[in-house]
């Protein structure tokens, strides 16, 4: 057995089709890619002209301070406020990441204690469950309700999940797998209830509760209840879905916001993103973990994410028609698919159809066999947790609306041949 | 007091210095820059035309595989193998990661579970133990022996200091900030060291201890002893100096090697290093964490590397002649200063030096009135441990031979002033 803590967490699943489809490539065969999610654009002009001007005008390429770009911390802060309705976000609580996943860790190690529970709504973004993994805490999966065709929390469920080692509660919206996008009251629900459980905003819960620290000696007094929004596709929204930021509509000194240049901008090769914290405290806690891990995010990419904030304006609206085609091209396609239901996404660029026919073992031997029959890449729903079993996610933000109504031909050739 | 793991770990000590200088800075001060350890030399030209040539032919910038492009792995096994005599060097033990820190990060979540110990060899390199003790793992440190004008390991301390819950030692050479450069002979009998005391190696050991589960159950019996190398500065070296690696003279099973393009290659700002394992499962399973942390290394990075490495014959001679005339440079004018005494380096890009003079209450102390005084920036000792207490860090690797000499010209001012 694996001596290390990574024997609990398994391989990435995405890598695993990746390779099945690497070696049918190597064979002459032609795939069509709905694996990844990203934003299949090219990105912004003015991104790749500002890095064209940092490789003129530099001579020496160093570092640059472990939060980031002072301009770019400014650039961020600004379109926190003017795109996402946060009115009090200022440099000083902008920290720049290499991408969000980054983000994410970067604020994990910095709020928790291995050991501490963390919250994450299933089916979840595998990558969250492996880091909660690797700082040694404990994922606590609370499974989505779905109903009338939507999902959302269940809040019941959350509830009966929270206990005093709660540390941070995970929020994706827009959700990966899920394509759904939390409104504004599910979100004003869910402050509330990660307010009223922060055992140090409120203490007459921990005495409500009875625990003291002789008597619960394993509890750690000093703990607070985190939330953690994950808006890595923020603006990837269809109307009228829109996004709505918990640091927007409810913030608290416990509210930490996370996004990504590189699927917003098409960046993804850059690995660019931000963390946006409650207090410049915060940051300073978190640079403690940034100067461990990367020190700062690559210059060049912050430099390009620079670019892409100076075209927002533009560059979005147009991606998003995009999208909105390249969706709307793909629910079509599944629409006459007898073996899978899709379920309409409100934002991101994905959809997670459920698998209705019982010829297959489980998603994983769906998807195999969708790529080895029709060279389709999938990705399977079990890679989200056991709650994503059954389905399988088909990304359509990676390949134009020509190309995937081709894979949705193929998609049905595959149901004939199998059924 | 700060909720989360963080609390456990000092602000990044050069940020301390950086935030004062930045003050002085903004008052107009003129300060010479002897702080960060980096080689402040422009990249390689091919480094930046590859980057040139991403930019002119890329459509969409999308992901890489986790591990990194392939022909970057192969060529990073080809520079192992030629610049650092590791024979056995193959693309598949190869990943890229955003600088050497996160390669560092990566095979310690890897190998290690919470509650484990590392071993770092004192004065150490800080960021080694903030990534230790985010990991949850408990940092030992074994101060280095230091007579007749150098450091070495002294391995009785070391032996002291092994225990069943060890799983890392952790190797810095050339070693920051001692600028010490370990011989093949010291390396050997490390390595032979670290391969008797690895418990799944050799189970008599564990007899001999007179372990076993049910006795003892807070140890981890799939526990494994890891020499992780950091091999940073390797190419850094000033002759006879030469860099040994002990996966080219000592290789095991568990000996894993890391190092940085950024350091080398003047390519701070891109975030490019490497992490080489003693196998492909070792990757496999450092996989689980690149995903989880950045998923990729930047692909541009990624170019400006494969361009740094075809040009590796001519660019690391003539930056390596240029290092030694900065390090002359500082080291003749530290031996007029009455307050420090250097320690000669043998690699890496800064000089540690003993404060002589009983006037500072601690390194900080000096450091922080030098800057004031005189606006020299460097980093106190005390930022490397408390093995480093009592000395200072002045880095040449940034700064040319005649502001290296202005530099000696102020800190001889500063003596006058305060004494």
């Amino acid at each position: 057995m694996w001596p290390g803590r990574t024997r609990n967490i398994q391989r990435p699943p995405i890598a695993k089709i990746n390779a099945l489809a690497h070696e049918l490539e190597g064979k002459g065969r032609r795939l069509i890619n709905l694996g990844q999610a990203v934003l299949g654009l090219p990105p912004p002009k003015r991104a790749l002209q500002r890095v064209h001007q940092y490789l003129e005008n530099t001579e020496t390429h160093g570092y640059c301070p472990d939060p980031g770009l002072p301009t770019l911390r400014e650039a961020t802060a600004s379109f926190l406020s003017s795109k996402k309705n946060i009115k009090d976000a200022t440099a000083s609580r902008v920290m720049l990441t290499c991408g969000a996943n980054q983000a994410f860790v970067n604020a994990l190690l910095a709020v928790t204690m291995p050991g501490d529970e963390v919250i994450i709504f299933a089916p979840y973004y595998f990558d969250h469950v492996f880091a909660v993994k690797l700082a040694g805490c404990k994922p606590v999966e609370v499974e989505l309700a779905f109903s009338e065709g939507r999902y959302h929390i269940d809040f019941t469920r959350l509830k009966k999940a929270l206990s005093p080692r709660t540390r941070v509660v995970v929020l994706v919206s827009p959700g990966n797998p899920t394509g759904r996008v939390a409104d504004a009251e599910e979100i004003k629900t869910l402050c509330e209830l990660c307010r009223r459980n922060d055992l140090r905003a409120d203490s007459r819960i921990r005495s409500q509760v009875g625990m003291d620290r002789r008597t619960n000696p394993e509890v750690n007094f000093e703990s607070a209840l985190w939330l953690i929004s994950d808006e890595t596709y923020d603006l990837l929204t269809f109307p009228p879905a829109a996004h709505v930021s918990p640091a927007a509509i409810c913030p608290t000194e416990r509210t930490i916001v996370l996004g990504s240049f590189s699927k917003t901008f098409g960046l993804a090769a850059w690995r660019i993103g931000y963390l946006y914290g409650p207090n410049p405290e915060f940051i300073e806690e978190t640079i403690k973990v940034q100067d461990a891990l990367v020190v700062c995010a690559p210059v060049p990419s912050q430099m390009a994410a620079l670019g892409a904030l100076e075209e927002v304006d533009t560059y979005v609206p147009e991606a998003v028609s995009e999208l909105i085609r390249r969706k709307d091209s793909l629910m079509s396609a599944l629409k006459s698919c007898r073996t899978l239901e899709a379920i309409e996404p409100h934002g991101s660029t994905s959809v997670l159809a459920r698998i209705t026919t019982p010829v297959f073992e489980d998603a994983f031997a769906y998807s195999r066999s969708l790529l080895q029959n029709q060279g389709v890449i999938t990705v399977p729903g079990s890679a989200f947790g056991p709650h994503g079993e059954g389905h399988v996610r088909l990304s359509f933000g990676n390949q134009p609306p020509s190309v995937i109504a081709q894979a949705g031909e193929r998609i049905r050739s595959f149901e004939n041949s199998c059924t």
